[in-house]
């Protein structure tokens, strides 16, 4: 029960005319997270095959982030996710995202957010119970 | 006393491989109002002389989005934004999505969210009390 | 026979740790002009409906652009497209951005390039000529 | 004397309302790649300490692309980076973007493009001769 690790440097498009990360930017590496997360435990093209075969799909129903420290070109951030609450049909994942310096002995707590999404049966575009193989994933980080 | 009120098409790269825009975009899109509401109330360049000449920013420090419907490419979106607390340093805004289809006599309410940002001195990357001629301008959206 | 007009302010995200708009954001504008002649010509939702419905579309086969002038967030960009060639299964569009300046009086050429676009049947992702009433369409902004 | 080489997934975000990969990602994904060129050579804050402190930047003065075969989400692409002209004051950097997928053994070419960078001063933002640790750098992959 550990939460899964992704890091990636910031990137040069990645900040804004105030030379920071652009805040949407976060949610962005929360959800290369969770493609990184499938990726890494069922294979490159699992969550392909979850999408257009067996045709369930997790939309956002709910996100929120709050921003600690900033981060720029040059950084990279590291993003450990969580599943927080496997519900019947919806599950709430936790990301924190820590700044890393090569100028930094320890990574500095950048921003911390949760994103809840829906189990949906996109042929249908409705809500539908988490399949068990899936839930059994998600509880490994749970 | 209303809201601001920005509208744009929905792009072709806003979708995501779901083929709904990617929830992050929203935030984007919540970004555009804000930058639109400077240029209609104090011209094209306002917002610029105010982060590089006064050094007056405003990063955000909580953001959080609650989607109610998706919105597809070949669709539009009205975004409705108000002041919803103007506090000593620090204000938060609430931006109200509106789907927007040819075929639909009424708007749809696609998402609703938050954001508050910090008044900073770039400078020094401090927080800085709201200046009047802000406070004035956001009142007229409380 | 005149081109084809778009204007959009530059974005607080579309510039890059330079300070400059990333020069892949360009590419991004000569789209978003080309899915506006859609609408402004045919419609909001008709450039969505020759996609999913007639299942025609435009993938890219080439693209370049020179780029002359900066542009910088607080500036607009007025992108002009013309259809500089016609093919029996291919169009090469040419999309001039022009820098508009508060303190100038006059724009100034900031990057001019090139997109080539096979007509495709989506259903086989195979090469098609282009429909007589396209031709028609883009014959405008010869 | 070889080229320099960098992998990453296609995004979910990567791709457009057609389902494959927005053209001008492909531009996005060349500019990663120079990235992590400096990162593996120079060390990962190398690149934002020559902008930021020697103020020498390398803006995009033309950049081409042919697109020959889409890419999807659930693949990967590889990125093969070359120096095939360094000059006075500018340098033309070649990428060949290979698809990637789980079910072929093979790679295929899905685009090919050029970047020319000029190297300029980024206090007077003119043109400057390619510094000579860089032009050493830059001949590894030429």
């Amino acid at each position: 029960m550990s939460a899964f690790v992704y890091r990636t440097p910031v990137r040069f498009a990645d900040v804004d005319h105030a030379g920071i990360v652009y805040y949407p930017v976060f949610f962005d590496y929360f959800h290369q997270t969770f493609e990184e997360f499938f990726r890494e435990r069922l294979g490159a093209d699992a969550y392909v095959k979850l999408l257009d075969e067996d045709r369930i799909g997790f939309p956002a129903v709910a996100s929120s982030c709050e921003y600690k420290a900033p981060l720029r070109f040059g950084e990279s951030v590291e993003i450990e996710m969580s599943a927080e609450r496997i519900g019947t049909k919806s599950i709430t994942f936790r990301y924190c995202a820590y700044r890393i310096r090569e100028s930094e002995s320890e990574r500095v707590l950048s921003a911390e957010g949760q994103v809840t999404v829906a189990v949906v049966d996109l042929a249908k575009f409705a809500a539908t119970p988490v399949p068990e193989a899936l839930r059994g994933l998600f509880a490994t980080i749970a």
